[in-house]
């Protein structure tokens, strides 16, 4: 297995947000409607953390195959918002201590982490 | 805590299929072509993981608020793919033995688990 996933980043904008949320049924106003966004705990509009995790299983796929994809594993905690605008990118390295598994983390255009934890592709 | 997450389905469509591609830019000819992906292991075309994997995300947010996903870690295991026009079902209960968390899955039309694992809410 390769050292290091490849990389893929995409970014977050709010006719994406629109559309994912279209797609997905899911039309929590707290990712669509700035107005009320901005009167939540959130202070203003998130993206759904499922689309910002779209990247690891990119990432996965284009690593080692769509085919890796089924039987994978994914921990991961999402410590941070993704926010409209942001330029999120997944990246993993190969875990010394499981090298079945990759560390991984979904960095935003700060180097901030956003999505952070470990993934095991399917064999 | 709830002793149960709110189940969410949906139907997983070829245009679904497509939409998600588009937004994700994940153009990978094993969701899209079945020509091609009858070729493949898969034997025919798979939906993205994520895009089930959404479900989980949205049963979290529909029990606990979409603030809730905020700080939400979620370890899960792609157990078999899905297929165009399968409906597949997330659902969740309590760990007992952890109860911070939520034993996972979603199962599609026929009850075969598609994902499995648990999910921990953000605090």
């Amino acid at each position: 297995m390769p050292s290091e996933l490849q990389p893929v980043s995409l970014k977050i904008t709010q006719p994406r947000i629109n559309a994912y949320a279209k797609i997905t049924r899911d039309p929590n106003p707290i990712h669509l409607d700035a107005e009320f966004a901005a009167t939540t705990e959130m202070r203003g509009i998130i993206a759904h953390g499922t689309l910002s995790l779209n990247l690891l299983w990119r990432a996965l796929a284009g690593t080692f195959g769509a085919e890796a994809c089924d039987g994978a594993e994914m921990d991961v905690r999402f410590v941070r918002p993704v926010r409209v605008d942001d330029v999120v990118t997944a990246a993993g390295h190969r875990d010394e201590a499981d090298p079945s598994r990759y560390l991984v983390q979904v960095t935003n255009q700060a180097g901030e982490a956003v999505i952070t934890g470990w993934a095991r592709p399917g064999t």
